[in-house]
């Protein structure tokens, strides 16, 4: 019989939390084969949090996911399970973490608000939903229990949603954001290659773009080629690439673009041919 | 047949002796289910170290545990292995890391210094016993060896223990101290609500109270309000809240408490009504 | 039937890439029993992997090993797997990395380029190679899928090397380079216990040595004594010990020589009797 697998991701960092939630998924289902996904998302930062998860996910075996950036915790917001058309269930707070993940994974079929308490901790606390909740809820879950007996069906469409960037297709400029800034210092986008070609027409490999971070106008103009990999431009020189989930994004070769020029998440992005 | 569970902490860092360790555990019990609790304890600092453990193991299976902070290594410091109340067994130095987490679990049934050779690896190094002495332990633990085999039982009286500060109850404000620093930046006191109440009387859910941070008269003031979670007070705004292990605890909310104060370790901490 | 073994080593960073690593084996060999060795190697610096990886496989049981130090990805380097003696298959680029390890480990009995697209994703990236190459491949050996199916056997002689910088033992003076920072700020240098017997005679323990970090003449001058264990030295003393793969190393009892003294990756080390 396959052990089911259980992946986490959290803000907690390396010092405990993490590995308190990883232990009572397995006091609940002792087989299971647990994931860690990530447990450095920036502090609160439920958008970065929701971004690895989309990215990592579609990549994963079927499972129960766990997600907790939770700057809510113990106020009134939702503790929630996502059952997706794959057949992985999704388990964290209604924030927003849950949802894009949930939907690169071919859409919510159902959603229900964690109230069993079965599905819990006999004491649950104000401040480690975690521990309390999320661990024994993908516990049991991965052990078999029913997705139905986590509690009441909640309409998916009520959910709470983080918006991404949306990128702005102009006559000669692509205007986007950083998304996420990643471990390597690349800039990841959100506009993709085909948002590219509608604002600048086709361009040959290796094309050369001047790319301007920050306000229009008065932003840093930095000139990148528009290559495949980064090895495709010398050591230091600054690249435009599809990453590996299929999206735009900005590097330097064995470099940090972030750090060089201070960028972080939701700072604009201005994409012209050079 | 159920997997073994192995949990390891130690300040080792990520960049290879954590996973020999976890490697040579494996060798001993293949099938075992092993949970990294923390590899970034502050190095040499073993009281971080049992605090972590402390709070952690609890959550845990039953299973083998490994606590490796261990700045005497090949001293005559002794390798020991604890038999708790619960059935765990606790595995490391004698220098107080993995004492406090086995009174937490019911108390030490049995003490043995590690001496029979079978529980070591063939030659052991002056420098890695986490690889050498401990891991070997841990693996042949798990996999089934008997515990009156590891070597001579040893007086748990006479195991070294670390202090943590006590808390003073006075007329009107609790003393305590910072036991430790988050990695969210909260800071984790030495007292409980039981202490509060000792010394403040009942206070109303948001009782705004001051926080006296440093040597008494030239300690930082700070107001905090003390509630049940992060989310009751606005963003930014500092609290007094019971953290997930029934201890006082001070944050700021989706912020760093002690970043933004300069707190660290042992800091004097005096609560007051405000 | 025992579980498979399968590590990973990365320069990947915690935030998504490295589980994806993971769940990409996973997918292939539900089973396995996985263990990162350090997803932290410096970015691009394969030297370091390759350090980590030589000192961390011998300790391991048989497996698949994964090492992704990859700045060459998406160009022409060939993506390899190299069977050795023991038994394990080392699995990632051909730029070095994996080399020293294979050494260690009895030495290359059959190289072989990745080419079977069985043995990859359906779609392969430019960019990220160890998702898309190095995880599946990893994945289909654990799982039992035979090592000649893998691609086209290549003379391991042709495979890159990285080169680590040799001693040079003088008369009285033992030459040799900072191989590697630890996460304990240790410096591990590329020399043996045997070079610095060859270069300075036998020493009785504790001798008083000098070490000059940096170009002849004008380095950094410490006074370190040539003990067995951290603890035979005062606390902020340094010392020169046998590290626990057997080769010399610098070290501050509880503290961290590199930091100390600014000491990075090749600098010169040259050591003399006080």
């Amino acid at each position: 019989m396959r052990r089911p697998l259980v992946s986490l991701l959290t803000d907690f960092g390396f010092d405990g939390p993490a590995a308190i939630v990883k232990a009572v998924v397995l006091r609940f289902a002792p087989d299971a084969q647990v994931v860690d996904i990530s447990h450095t998302v920036s502090k609160f930062a439920i958008r970065d949090g929701a971004f690895i998860l989309r990215g990592a996910l579609p990549w994963f075996p079927i499972g129960v996911h766990v997600g907790v950036v939770d700057p809510g915790v113990g106020t009134e917001r939702l503790p929630v399970a996502l059952r997706v058309a794959r057949g992985d269930v999704l388990v964290g707070p209604d924030n927003g973490l849950l949802v894009p993940a949930a939907e690169r994974l071919g859409g919510i079929a159902e959603a229900r608000a964690i109230e069993n308490p079965e599905f819990m901790l006999p004491e649950v606390s104000g401040t480690f939903h975690g521990r309390d909740i999320f661990a024994p809820t993908a516990g049991r879950l991965a052990a078999g229990a029913r997705f139905e007996d986590v509690g009441a069906a909640i309409d998916p469409e009520r959910l709470v949603r983080v918006a991404f960037p949306a990128p702005v297709v102009g006559d000669g400029v692509l205007e986007t954001a950083a998304l996420y800034v990643d471990s390597f210092g690349n800039v990841r986008l959100g506009a993709t290659p085909a948002d590219l070609g509608a604002a600048l027409g086709p361009l040959e490999a290796g094309a050369g773009l001047v790319v301007e971070i920050g306000p229009p106008g008065s932003g840093r103009v930095e000139r990148v080629a528009r290559v495949r990999t980064f090895g495709e431009v010398p050591v230091g020189a600054s690249l435009l690439y599809v990453d590996s989930f299929g999206q735009l994004a900005l590097a330097d070769n064995q470099g940090s673009f972030a750090r060089r020029l201070g960028i972080e998440r939701d700072a604009r992005v201005a994409i012209r041919r050079a």
